[in-house]
């Protein structure tokens, strides 16, 4: 299997190096272990491609710091199995990009590849912004909030979260188990379908993508359109209007969903509470006071009141079902505009709490640009479990949207 | 907080070093760490009480090695979420206990309490077995497929395996992530009752248990009842003749639940190559056979067969929902028979894959002998979401079943 493939290692620094001095995308990278994956990758479905892993899933080389400092120096013995899908499909590993604190908000030092002043928002930073300044082609990313829609709104790339539970969460750093979601952050909706024919299975399965035509599109405004400004307004009214010339699209009242909001906080506290107790309990000096007042919150709350959440989100589950027997896809924002500056944090996740809370599979598209020109996109939302019906819908979408922004087409500071 | 407390290290010491040469419960102990956790233990509702940490749970002070070579002292930076409870809450950790490899069956050095012999059960082998020698209080351990109910049953002792989900994952070696359950082995239901106020939450809840008679009690010989023993046939017929001489029993027809021991087999191993996918890439030649040929079988099947097995679980995760409409309680063997014999192995998970497939809790109890005088237990099972309920029933079973083996009244061999 071992060839020499010094060009495929070149290449790929020459593109992280473009722009890594810029972005802060990455936690570490090495050289020589590029080189030496280029060399020994095997051939398979993903060959050729390179990936950057968010640094709260294990890797066995690299050291892995789930972005904070309780973990600095910290070295997993074995990767993550969706790093060994993977590297046995043939990807290069290319780093360990940036991670809020714990995928939380404390943010790392990344910015945003559209406007250094920005952030590329959060948790999955880095993954979003190497995709987006064409550093690597996969970005490994994940969602327990909006972790990955909301960077790769910010970034203009594609967010690809699947059907919860679909990926293996084997060797990555948990949140809240009841949400927490891999997905992957890639330039067009090919590569993550081609990803996900890799990540779906012990074995990659074959890869299949056609784009699909939906017989109808609902869109979602949501309870929570007033939290959106004028860019996320214009971006989906736009998306709608293009879809529209093609297919059905009617408005879908999503107003009986409104405690989704607060069901996935009460259900993300109480388990983050759980799944950061050691270092609530051993290390709280070096928490942030953010996620610290997370976990303090999470453990005021009763486990009735837990269990009742949990019950709620079910029910709300089985609301949602009936809405997909009337529209193949749904059309609802990504985030309430466009990327905050970097001093006003990485943004709300608001607009993707109600669809983290179903577990439903969404792709986000970009193509739109807000008032100050950087990228907003939008999502697109499948039935639980049919994944592959909404890679296919979201092919199609991606062909009748305006083409993903170029980065570095900043607007005015 | 901190107090001298010489005397609770010293009996816990004496409890372990009486029998720990002859059974082999722990991977590792430390004495000088357990007078000082002792000291410095906080006051908490177990207080007094003591652990012991199936070694796929990580563990800051003792190396975590998952019973597997690949592991060989390896170091978690953190303890397990349920390690961080049960500390709060004042209970002292006693050390690592054996486990299988990696949760499956290669089996550790622990033997059977009540027969050298003879198989302590796995996975959960030496949390089963500690208890079962009156070493520890409190066994962690996690069941996937019949980690728990199985070695409960054999060395005599109660084990819960609540709801799929209830108790939190972070820091658990994990398997199969569909199934994978935290549960605890202990001497009695009051105290699983007692450990479970803590587990359920961030913060310990409020203990209450009251002893439950319920008004119906379905009895389960399951569709795999010739593959029991006589042991196994006599222990189900005195439990449901106990429970018949105070509540209405009745037998539950479970054939349209044939499937679910197939079901269970193909989930878990497609779930598995995916956990252990490193270390089949990348250590294969430190794997037992029995486990790479589990991963290698995962890997055989398709992710349409997957899925397809996933949504025949729900299903009949939706059928058994409407058994619990007409019974309280379900009463189903814990094990073929009484514990095999070492060379043998650690025994068949049959019993159990039906109710790890539905995620239902489950108490194993004992009180029963098989034809060699060796423990039998019988399991009790209670609606998804409902473990106050079913340890409330156990509670009631406890008292109208004979009282648990004592460990050491060995048969002749």
């Amino acid at each position: 299997m071992n060839r020499y493939r010094p060009d495929q290692a070149r290449a790929l620094l020459e593109r992280i190096e473009r722009h890594e001095a810029e972005v802060g995308a990455f936690v570490c990278y090495d050289p020589v272990r590029i080189r030496a994956d280029c060399d020994t990758a095997p051939d398979g479905p993903l060959s050729g491609l390179s990936m950057g892993v968010k640094d709260i899933i294990d890797t066995a080389f690299y050291p892995t710091g789930y972005g904070s400092p309780i973990y600095d120096g910290h070295h997993s013995r074995n990767d993550a199995a969706c790093v060994t899908q993977l590297r046995e499909a043939g990807a290069v590993c290319a780093g360990k990009t940036v991670t809020t604190e714990f995928a939380f908000f404390r943010a790392g030092a990344t910015v945003n590849p559209h406007h250094v002043s920005h952030t590329p928002g959060g948790s999955s930073s880095g993954s979003a912004a190497a995709v987006a300044a064409g550093m690597v082609d996969i970005g490994l990313a994940s969602q327990t909030a909006a972790s990955l829609t909301r960077p790769a709104s910010y970034c203009g790339v594609v967010g690809f979260k699947p059907s919860y539970g679909r990926y293996a969460p084997a060797g990555i750093k948990g949140l809240a188990p009841s949400f927490d979601t891999l997905g992957t952050i890639t330039a067009d909706v090919t590569t993550a379908a081609r990803v996900d024919a890799v990540l779906k299975g012990p074995v990659a399965a074959p890869f299949v993508l056609e784009n699909k035509v939906p017989a109808a599109v609902g869109i979602c405004r949501t309870p929570w359109w007033a939290e959106a400004d004028e860019s996320t307004h214009t971006a989906l009214q736009d998306a709608a209007r293009k879809l529209g010339e093609h297919v059905r699209v009617e408005e879908v009242d999503l107003s009986e969903f409104a405690q989704a909001a607060d069901l996935h906080i009460t259900i993300m506290s109480y388990e983050a509470a759980q799944a950061l107790g050691w270092e609530f309990a051993s290390r709280r000096e070096l928490l942030s006071e953010q996620i610290a007042q997370l976990i303090a919150s999470g453990r005021t709350i009763s486990y009735a009141a837990y269990r009742s959440a949990l019950e709620k989100a079910e029910t709300l589950r089985h609301e949602i079902s009936k809405v997909f027997a009337r529209y193949n896809v749904l059309l609802a924002p990504a985030a309430p505009g466009e990327a905050p500056r970097l001093e006003d944090g990485t943004g709300s996740p608001i607009f993707s709490r109600l669809w983290t809370l179903l577990r439903l599979p969404t792709v986000t598209l970009p193509g739109f640009r807000g008032v100050s020109g950087l990228p907003v996109g939008v999502q697109l939302l499948g039935a639980f479990g049919d994944d592959e019906a909404l890679l296919g819908y979201a092919a199609w979408a991606e062909t009748i949207f305006p083409k993903r922004p170029i980065p570095f087409q900043r607007g005015d500071d």
